[in-house]
């Protein structure tokens, strides 16, 4: 009997849903305001209607939903099903988001990290489909990150596992927003980034970007991504940087869960080559020589989607090992 | 029915056997030289002859020996049961050595790389008992690991999964015998603490080990724990970044398979706790401040009999899991 999967991406501005077949087909998907200002009620009962909606909208007979998969911000618990302190969704503080989607649905439910079930989108339908050990990272404003292990999800003892963004790849270093000095993601963030391209123009160091920092502007990683093609040195110096202390950690993941394949999402990828390349090349050049187990590096496949996808995956998962 | 399990430790110099109950008991241990000069047949002779010697010890009843398990330097293969290159096993290159011996002895084998064994000893046994998450080292002459996550053995897609020693704690460091450059061997292991005391000296830094190195002996890591706590300043700086530079790597592991327990086993945890003391400082230190999850710092608790109840562990596991 064909069975279907419901995927919840839960996020601070919208809640987006889908339905999917057990080969990862999406057959719908839409999104609701997530309305974090009306509070506890209002936002649960969001994404009660968000998968509800979904359902509906995809035909599909009720009761061969086997599940629904929520992806939260963290810090959350998959195993008490709960959601703990998420940044953007102050409302929803300790909330046992799965146990209440269950009871208000009928429906058996798994709540997953939103980073690990994005990881679990790309193993299960997309860049990584067919690999059994993959690492993601997902390079946006930080550094998120996925592992799965063996065709498992890596959680770890505190469920704080995969936390890739800080690994201190430079000891001494850059103050992360973690407080820990020389994260990755301090080097290799878009937001970070940004900051240091900003730090060495107000230290004096010239830059076609001194303009745009002397009006006071925000600089972005798409001013650096610019600048830097267009043959601005401290941009190219700043790119050039976050590639190689990206390609250290995952050098350093080669060595500790030893994948075939990493897959990199989020904002930075749209600099394609201009920062697949510069990845590899670093990657090639820190590895060691013993052995010839340097991972694929490769782009996600799944864009946006990535999420939902994901989650419905972690209902399958679920399903699928009975381990709900 | 009881169940009976054999353990087999494969080094260089000596082959340790021994035979174990489900619950971890050792009923008898011995040794037998490797015979390394005498061949790929000797070797594996030797090895049968180690495990069939523990059984006929023990006095268990040979129908009660559940499997065997044999853990080997790398690189290995646990998935093909192949010795593949060990240095210093040259004469077991490429040997189907799992195979050969499910056929001299008639009973199940499973073989595994000796710092994954060592590992499982002390999660089976061990200093990790009861732990499901479990990061070891090894401080010896290199940076050996294994890790545990959720109960399963990392071993990885290339099967070179936690070689920790060789995650880079600090690009563009000193040279690793690996060649890659900062990995946290070329500063915390016994071999490269004293190189680099050696070279500090021989820069014309003041140390009360400069007699030792103008003599032209060997510094080696007991002269760096005496004089450092002696009050040498070089000493104690090298000892000091030994355990720094490891704390980075045990902060970096935190935040990857995020274990409850992180065990140090080798030579060096003779030092007690002048590198518990520092290692745990370092950490705390060093960690981030969003999430209460630094795990226990402890050291390993089974010595030298860890390859052989580790390796006989692989054995259970490979039994309870059908996994062979």
């Amino acid at each position: 009997m064909a069975q279907y999967f419901v995927g919840v991406d839960l996020g601070g501005t919208n809640i987006k849903s889908g339905v999917l077949d057990a080969d990862a087909r999406v057959l719908c998907k839409l999104s609701v305001a997530t309305e974090v200002d009306r509070g506890n009620a209002a936002v649960v009962g969001n994404i009660v209607h968000a998968a509800e909606a979904a359902i509906a909208r995809s035909g599909v007979d009720r009761s061969k939903v086997a599940g629904i998969g929520i992806g939260s911000p963290g810090p959350m618990s998959h195993r008490q099903g709960l959601v703990i302190n998420p940044g953007n969704l102050p409302c929803l503080k300790d909330t046992p988001l799965r146990d209440i989607m269950v009871k208000k649905t009928g429906i058996r439910t798994t709540l997953e990290n939103d980073a690990n079930a994005a990881a679990f989108g790309e193993y299960w339908a997309g860049a990584g489909k067919g690999v059994r050990d993959l690492v993601m990272y997902t390079l946006g404003t930080g550094v998120g990150g996925g592992v799965i292990v063996d065709g498992r999800m890596l959680r770890g003892y505190f469920e704080n596992g995969a936390e890739l963004g800080h690994m201190i790849v430079k000891p001494g270093g850059r103050r992360c927003s973690c407080n820990q000095e020389g994260c990755v993601e301090a080097y290799s963030s878009a937001y970070f980034l940004a900051r240091r391209a900003e730090e060495m123009i107000n230290e004096g160091r010239p830059s076609s970007l001194k303009p745009l920092v002397d009006k006071g502007e925000l600089l972005m990683a798409e001013h650096i991504v610019e600048a830097a093609k267009a043959g601005d040195r401290l941009a190219a110096q700043v790119w050039d940087e976050a590639c190689d202390y990206l390609a250290v950690a995952i050098v350093n993941m080669q060595h500790v869960t030893n994948p075939q394949r990493v897959v990199l999402a989020g904002g930075l990828i749209a600099a394609g080559d201009f920062l697949l390349g510069p990845i590899r090349r670093h990657a090639s050049e820190l590895t060691w020589n013993l052995l010839d187990d340097l991972p694929e590096i490769c782009f996600a496949t799944l864009g946006n989607d990535a999420g939902v996808i994901g989650a419905a995956g972690c209902a399958w998962e679920a399903d699928r090992t009975g381990d709900w």
